[in-house]
């Protein structure tokens, strides 16, 4: 596909604004590079951060800081390096990617909890998703003979003071403004697309980046707990489709 | 029946402690004189009265009481008086007969009913029983856009904490003490008792007596969600049972 073709659909799902380089390379190691023996070379790399439209310069500092924060080890290859996640790194996207590739909901049932407001608080979270005092969210039932466990019935909606909890509006606009650039790419590469592989590696990283950027800040319960706007599965849905289209090449 | 072997019974119903006569002459006019025209005559009263162990004098403050906060009338009949109830005693009597005689539990199923902290407090009971802040137990589904309401399910029993909420440690534990006086009167009955129609006035006054303090002080919920010691539906099966026997005579 010629580069002004193809900067179109970059465009669509990567959206006006470029990602920040850091976190977007987080991605393309995690996305791209996670097995054990993977490597990435700094030529590729260069490919494929121009291709998404970061500057080198950017790149470089963002390569650094990722050695210095322990997510990235790099090794001399001739004249260039090559580079690849360090353990700790590995550990981290490995953690992540159940949830960002995960191709079903995270949970189809939610259970209300309530606790005694006469005890103290135990640690955030340790109940589910807090939604008021003493009342929590979770997808799994909890049956301690101190909290009051309730299921909910996913044909009843839950109040709006309620959801906003659960997910926050930033968020929720957000899996609307993505599901849109999704279906734009969907419709872009619909029209026949002869992809390269470094073309087919961009985009899957693109794609990747803004779900994980979403998923990884929603709760893991089912949708009839999240505000009606939230376009999580549809999103997930769309994302499932396109990495089946966009395979991994088996050489960077 | 002899007094001392009646005089046995009415302390196996009635306990040591002499009943408050201001509040148990409203059960009296409440159970035997509760229609429009129904009268006691002063003689009767005192006969009643003396058979529950109360003081003659201690009845005559009651009754100028109970005259002058609105509750009684009473009318000359040649040497002695009449008493009945007033239109307004009338209608609290009538208020309360549904909870005192009702022969079978006031609801059968609970919903969790959960409110929105960010919003001011409405008008206590106005959602429920409140069991913490923003938590409340209905009888009724509420299905309003800003609460979040859930089905209860009866075989999940709920913390202590919530159902110590729905009904006090004092209430549940007259309810106990209150289903051995009733089980009791029951045996005394049962080894043959051939009563005055006095008698089983005073007998049956008893009983409703002494359940109109406990039910009376419980929510309308179901058995379910109160503490485990609380014994309601057996006072209020054997209450049932006890007053089928002693049917209020047709004259005093």
């Amino acid at each position: 596909m010629n580069d002004v073709r193809f900067n179109d659909l970059v465009m669509a799902i990567r959206g006006e604004q470029a990602p920040r380089v850091w976190s977007l390379l987080i991605t393309v190691f995690g996305d791209l590079a996670q097995d054990e023996d993977a490597r990435i070379s700094g030529p590729v790399l260069g490919q494929l951060t121009e291709r998404i439209g970061l500057k080198p310069e950017a790149v470089r500092v963002a390569l650094h800081r990722l050695r210095k924060d322990g997510w990235l080890t790099s090794q001399r290859q001739g004249r260039s390096s090559d580079y690849f996640l360090t353990d700790w790194g590995r550990a981290q996207s490995r953690a992540a990617s159940p949830v960002i590739y995960g191709k079903t909901a995270p949970a189809r049932q939610a259970w209300m909890i309530l606790t005694d407001p006469g005890k103290p608080m135990e640690e955030p979270g340790a109940h589910g998703v807090p939604v008021a005092p003493n009342m929590f969210l979770s997808s799994r039932p909890q049956t301690t003979a101190s909290a009051c466990c309730l299921a909910l019935d996913p044909a009843m909606p839950l109040p709006g003071w309620m959801t906003a909890k659960v997910c926050d509006a930033r968020t929720t606009d957000a899996s609307v403004a993505f599901l849109g650039q999704l279906t734009a790419l969907d419709k872009g590469l619909d029209t026949g697309a002869d992809l390269s592989d470094p073309q087919t590696a961009a985009l899957r990283v693109l794609i990747v980046h803004g779900w994980r950027r979403i998923v990884l800040k929603a709760p893991d319960l089912p949708a009839f707990v999240f505000p009606p706007e939230w376009q999580g599965p549809a999103c997930r849905d769309l994302v499932t489709n396109l990495l089946h289209r966009l395979p991994v090449a088996s050489r960077l």
